[in-house]
């Protein structure tokens, strides 16, 4: 099993190759390599029988897609992207990476197949972000992609070219749209969904964060754990069942800023809830007000996709995985 | 005002353009000046104090995109493409021409826009071809792009990109989703969709047609009048109502292959349908199964969009735009 990673030096592809690492396995075979790319080259990981490269590489570089998959990658998880706000203030840069970036990957696969036959899982994440308000109290399965920024424009482009490709045997795609992930640990980075994370992660361990939106804004959330728990099921799932429809909104958790900060209480109790200072943000929170509040999941769920049900269990989860499971004295 | 046809020679860009000089005023303006490009060179129009310009041009070069703006036409008709059955068969021209040619004329435009204030109205002709099976009962204003063909998928990546572009007020577009054009005037094209307008037109004329699909074959259809109200309604429309949302199913008429004959029975009797030759063909029954049936088109109605309502008045419009006013004796 030889596995390809863009965007691995993220958060979540980090997550991603430590569990896969710790697996030793993908779809019942031992994992032999990993290539791990990112715009600067990702930390080297240490694993047992595992050869692991790691590059630095710019995916919006026409040239550079035949060299990842030179390899043949028996499965490659497309996790790079310029995120919302960064796409939103350089529209240059978002369309050359997130969606030239993208189908250099796909024709890259495309070309590769016409020597010998190749037809590598491609496992895409999307975005929610590829809806745009006004919306249905729930968004279901089947409704239309009208996003509002740029970023959600270029991943439902990269939907469709996902479906396409796949659809013509050139690739085998599982596109998955991402709930907002919480709590992202470590920085900020410049989506305008981080502060979702912060008045979380930063109180948690006594530092103040800022609140940019009105504790009614509704979002949808799922833990790092949860996210890479869908991107293994991406990879592994079978995808005769897909059809022409490659691309599934993952189940999530629907909360409102008040409710996670209701969730912290609980956790950390009212000096933690203290540290959150109201600095309301006017684009910040008109891009929030665009993005998708609430799904009803139900073919991601039948295929077997879980996230979480409540801001305690994603909170417990942050203390486990990021905190060495305990809040700081 | 001055305006610029892109696949001008086509059948609805040839109606379009003897629309508009018939007209002679857009957008409450008198027309100055027309340019017509394809990718042969439109015939020229007569059109007393109307400066028409005629060029062969290939958009998917991408010089090309800036000679075409360079005159900063106030109303700009994409009606250019690569039709659905060519695109599914040479999978690289489709790309070429769909996407990359009418991405270039957005990026073209939006490079004018830096230099000196440029917002024209942009009528981009999408397709119901967005849409895949299965489908609910009548598609509404709100179901998701799932294609099923390369041709589907690249007009929904221009929708995409038409919204976007819109949004960031690089132009100022809408994106229309014709039905199929019927009766379809002239010879045969390419697209798999040519037979609703054969079984129709060829009979009537006392011509021999194949019918590849069975008569419970549904389907969503408007003639080329309406298709040309279309174009001409999506140029003059208030485009602040659509908000973020461009892009609008076309009002049509649903009917079945059956319901075709039993309209071409009752204008031009047994004799007519006797000419509709059986010749099954599982390659375009497929495709025409993957193909929306029907509509509600709640919203463009709402916006003054309007079609025909019924097969009888489709065959009317053929005899009357066509035939000179009667069938032949």
């Amino acid at each position: 099993m030889n596995i390809l990673i863009i965007g691995a030096a993220g958060m979540v592809g980090r997550k991603l190759t430590a569990g896969l690492v710790a697996n030793g396995m993908l779809r019942g075979e031992a994992i032999a390599r990993i290539e791990l790319v990112d715009v600067i080259a990702p930390a080297a990981v240490a694993a047992d029988g595992i050869e692991v490269v790691t590059r630095a590489v710019d995916i919006a570089d026409p040239s550079v897609a035949e060299t990842l998959i030179a390899s043949r990658p028996h499965v490659i998880f497309h996790l790079a992207a310029i995120v919302s706000g960064e796409a939103e203030l350089d529209f240059e840069k978002g369309y050359a990476i997130n969606l030239d970036g993208t189908r250099y990957l796909f024709e890259a696969i495309r070309q590769a197949g016409k020597s010998e036959p190749y037809c590598p899982r491609f496992v895409f994440t999307s975005s929610i972000a590829v809806f745009g308000a006004p919306f249905p109290d729930k968004i279901g399965d089947e409704f239309f992609q009208t996003p509002r920024t740029s970023y959600g424009t270029q991943k439902a482009i990269g939907e469709l070219l996902l479906s396409d490709y796949s659809r013509r045997g050139f690739l085998d795609g599982v596109g998955i749209r991402l709930p907002t992930i919480c709590i992202r640990p470590g920085k900020p980075n410049k989506a305008a969904s981080g502060f979702f994370s912060s008045i979380l992660r930063e109180p948690l361990v006594g530092k103040e964060a800022v609140l940019p939106v009105s504790e009614n804004a509704r979002h949808w959330h799922a833990s790092p754990r949860a996210a890479v728990g869908f991107l293994l099921h991406a990879a592994e799932m079978d995808t005769s069942v897909l059809g022409a429809r490659r691309n599934l909104n993952m189940p999530g958790l629907s909360a409102t800023v008040g409710e996670q900060i209701e969730a912290l209480r609980r956790v950390a109790g009212d000096d933690a809830v203290k540290l959150i200072k109201r600095d309301p943000d006017a684009m910040t929170a008109e891009m929030v007000d665009g993005w998708a509040k609430d799904f009803d999941a139900s073919r991601a769920i039948a295929l077997g996709f879980k996230a979480e049900s409540s801001f305690d269990e994603i909170i417990a989860i942050h203390i486990a995985d990021e905190l060495g499971g305990e809040l700081p004295k």
